[in-house]
C-alpha cells in the first residue's frame, strides 16, 4: 500500500519552518506497512495544491495533506482539492456548532470572527474527523474510482492527535494492515564513546549486511546510531529478524553500545545507580548545569539524583566543593587534579555515593596551545573512582553536550 | 526567479530523517530574491528521481536536488539525471586524485574500496562543484536550453558549504540577484510571558497588516515570535519596511518583546547584569540545571555568571542555601517561601549582586490537588526581589524550559 504527502504553506516553502510533519506521518504509515514512494511541498497556492494532489492521486490513488485549513484566506486547502474532486462547498453546521463550543471554552471574550466559520465549509461527501486541539475539522474525500484524499492539519499537535485517532484506524481497516499485514519497522543500536570510522570497522561484515538488512549509519553529538530497517514482513517476522540483527550488532559493539531506539544514557545511569540504592550528585564548570538538567530531565530521578553544584567561577570551586586553591593554581582549572577535587568535593558537600565533575574549555574564547578549546576532564568519585582527559571537537554548544554525555558514560562504564 | 528543489533518499521518505536541507536552502535562496515554488522528496528509485525533475524542469527549468551522490549502490542521482538530459558517463580523473588525496588525509589504512571510484563517474558537459568535506563532487548540468540542474550532497555540511562556496555565487551572477536586485528578508520579533490569542488582540489591527506585511505568529517553549517577511523588493526597500514594521510591533507590545531574530533572552540577562556589573547565580530545584545551562551557554558568560545550586533534594535546600526546615515543612518545597528562600541562599552562599531561584512540580508524577503539575515558584534575591507563581502547561520538558525562560524574564524586567 503507497501513498503520498503534500504538505501545504508558504513557511513550508520560504525554510521558516522544517517539514517535522511529513516525517512522523511517514514514521506512523510505516508502522502499518504503509509506504511514502514521493513527497510535495507546495506553498498557499490553489493551483499548485490541486497540481500536486493531482499528480499524487495518478501515482498511488490516495494523498495526505497537511496545512491550509485554517480561517485565514491563505488556506486553500479545501476549495482546491473541491474542485478537483468536482464537489461543492456546503455549510456544515456541526462543524460551525464546534467551533463555537470552543470559542467558548477558551472563555474568548468578543463575538467569535467570522471567518472562522470558513472552517465549516466543507466539500459535499466529505467525512469529517474531528479536531480536538484547533478549530479546523480534518476531511477524508474519496471519489468514485476509490481514490482519496486526506486532508489534516499543519499545527502539529492537532495532525498527530487526529492522525492517531481517526487516519491511521481507517487506513488498518481498509488495508488490512496490523498485525498480519506486511510492516515497516525499524531498531536502533545506541552506541557511545566511539569515531563513526572505528565503529564501522570493528562491525567488519556486519557494517553493511546483518541478517540481511543493510544498517544505516547516523552520528549525532551523543554517539552513533547505528539503524536496522524491516520493510516487507509481518510485524512478527519483522521483529524476530530485528532482534537478531540487533543482538550481533550489541555483540560487536560490546561496551560501546549502550542502549536501543529513545534509550537516554542519562536514564540508563539513574538505572544503574537505583538497582545499587546509590545516590548521585554533579559538580560542573564548563557544562554550566547541563549536566544536572540531563539527569533531571528523566522523570523520578529525584529517588537517585540529590542536586550538584554549578561551580562556573573558580572561587565556587573552592569555596562550596572545597577545592585547594594551590591545586588551581599549580594545575589550572582544567585539569585532571581539579575535576578530581571537585568530584570529591560535591559528595563531601552533598552526601551520596557517587560524584561526577566536569571541567573543561568550551570555547570558542579561553582555549591556549596547551588547553585548546574542546579540553575537558571529567572525574567521578564513590562508587567509581575515575579521571579522564577529552578532546572534543565541535562548536561551543557540542562540546558541552559531547562532555555531559561523556560523563555519563563514564559512571555507566563505572557500575556496568 | 524560481527554482525548485528535489531531495533524494530512502531516509527521508521513511521518515528517519527531518529534511533540514530543503529548509536551508530555502531560506538561502530567499537571502538572493530566488522563490521556490514547489519542492518534492523521493527515494532512492531512479525513476522516481528522473520524474520528480523532470516536472521541475517543465514547470520552472531550474532545479537544485540532495542527495544521492554517495558511492553506495543507492545513489542514483547522476545516472538518472545523466539520462534525463541524454548525456552518457565518464571517468573524471580529477575527481578521482581527490578521492585519493582526501583518503590519503584522513590515514585511512587499506586500499580506497573501489566502490568510492563510482563517485569520479559524471555526465559529460557537467560542471564539478568541489566538496570539502568528503568525497562526492557536486554536479551542475545545463542543456541547450539553459534549463539547468545542480546536483548537491545530501550530508548538511557538505551541501551547505558547496552551496554557499559555489551555487549561490553563481546563482548571483546568473540571476543579477544580491544588492540590486529583489530578495526575500524576514525579521522576527520576539514576545513571551504573553498567550499568543491576548498578543493578537493587543496589536489589534497591526496584527494582520503591517506596513503592507501579513505577520505570522509562532508560537513556542520560549514565547511567541511574530514574523514578518518582505519579497519582491530590493534589500534596501525590504530592510527598511521590515524596520519599521518591527519597530511598530514592538512598540504595541511594550516591555514583552524581549528582543528579535535569534535574539536569546538568557544572553539578553548577561548583557542587562554585566553593564551594571552585576554578579549571577541561580539556585535551581525543578529545573535542575537547565537555567544555569541557558546562561553558561551564551560565550562570555563567565563574567558576569558566577554558579549555582542544583537544590533537587530539600536536604541541599537545607544545608546549601541555608533554606530553614520549618519553612519546608510549613509550606512545601514548592512555595514562594521556600523559593524566596532559595534565593536568599544562593547569593549568601555564592555572593554576587543577584540570585534567581526555581522550584516546582515539573511532572509527570508529583502533582496534588493544591500542587498540581505545572505549578512553578521562581524568585529574584537583590539587585531584583520578586518572587511569583507560574501556572505551566506542557509535559516535563516543556514545564521545565517554560520555568527557566519565566525566571530569565522575571531578571529581565527587573533590571529593564
Amino acid at each position: 500500500v503507497k501513498v503520498e504527502i503534500v504538505t501545504i504553506g508558504d513557511e513550508l516553502l520560504l525554510g521558516f519552518t522544517v517539514d517535522t510533519n511529513a516525517a512522523h506521518i511517514a514514521r506512523e504509515l510505516g508502522e502499518i506497512g504503509v509506504s511514502i514512494p514521493w513527497r510535495s511541498s507546495v506553498g498557499d497556492n490553489a493551483q499548485a495544491v490541486a497540481e500536486a494532489v493531482r499528480n499524487g492521486l495518478d501515482r498511488t490513488g490516495a494523498v495526505i495533506t497537511t496545512g491550509g485549513l485554517g480561517p485565514t484566506s491563505d488556506d486553500l486547502t479545501k476549495p482546491a482539492i473541491a474542485e478537483l474532486f468536482g464537489r461543492e462547498m456546503y455549510h456544515e453546521e456541526s462543524v460551525a456548532d464546534a467551533i463555537r463550543a470552543r470559542w467558548a471554552g477558551l472563555r474568548r471574550s468578543g463575538k467569535i470572527p467570522e471567518s472562522n466559520f470558513t472552517q465549516a465549509l466543507i466539500p459535499r461527501g466529505a467525512e469529517i474527523f474531528a479536531n480536538d486541539h484547533g478549530t479546523a475539522p480534518g476531511l477524508w474525500l474519496e471519489d468514485e474510482r476509490g481514490r482519496w484524499v486526506a486532508m489534516l492539519p499543519g499545527v502539529p499537535r492537532e495532525m498527530r492527535e487526529m492522525l492517531a485517532n481517526a487516519l491511521l484506524p481507517r487506513l488498518i481497516a481498509r488495508t488490512g494492515a496490523g498485525e498480519e499485514g506486511a510492516v515497516i519497522r525499524s531498531r536502533t543500536i545506541r552506541a557511545t564513546g566511539i569515531p563513526e570510522s572505528t565503529l564501522f570497522n570493528r562491525l567488519g561484515p556486519l557494517a553493511t549486511n546483518v541478517e540481511g538488512l543493510a544498517p544505516a549509519y547516523l552520528p549525532g553529538i551523543e554517539g552513533v546510531d547505528v539503524r536496522l530497517t524491516s520493510q516487507g514482513r509481518t510485524a512478527l517476522e519483522a521483529d524476530s529478524i530485528l532482534d537478531r540483527a540487533a543482538t550481533a550488532i550489541r555483540n560487536a559493539l560490546g561496551s560501546y553500545a549502550y542502549g536501543e531506539d529513545n534509550d537516554d544514557l542519562a536514564a540508563k545511569v539513574l538505572d544503574l545507580c537505583r538497582s545499587r540504592r546509590f545516590k548521585l550528585s554533579v559538580a560542573e564548570s564548563c557544562t554550566g548545569g547541563l549536566l544536572g538538567a540531563r539527569l533531571t530531565a528523566i522523570p523520578g530521578s529525584s529517588d537517585v539524583f540529590i542536586g550538584g553544584v554549578i561551580a562556573y567561577d573558580n572561587a565556587v570551586k573552592r569555596s562550596v566543593l572545597g577545592v585547594p586553591q594551590p591545586l588551581i593554581e599549580q594545575y589550572g582549572a582544567v585539569s585532571g587534579e581539579v575535576a578530581s577535587a571537585m568530584a570529591r568535593g560535591i559528595v563531601d558537600t552533598l552526601g551520596g555515593d557517587l560524584g561526577v565533575a566536569v571541567t573543561g574549555v568550551a570555547g570558542p574564547g579561553g582555549g591556549t596551545r596547551e588547553k585548546p578549546v574542546g579540553l575537558v576532564w571529567i572525574a567521578a568519585h564513590g562508587a567509581v573512582n575515575e579521571c579522564r582527559e577529552l578532546r572534543l571537537f565541535g562548536d561551543r554548544a557540542e562540546v558541552r553536550q559531547r562532555a555531559a554525555q561523556a560523563a555519563l558514560d563514564m559512571v555507566r562504564r563505572g557500575l556496568g
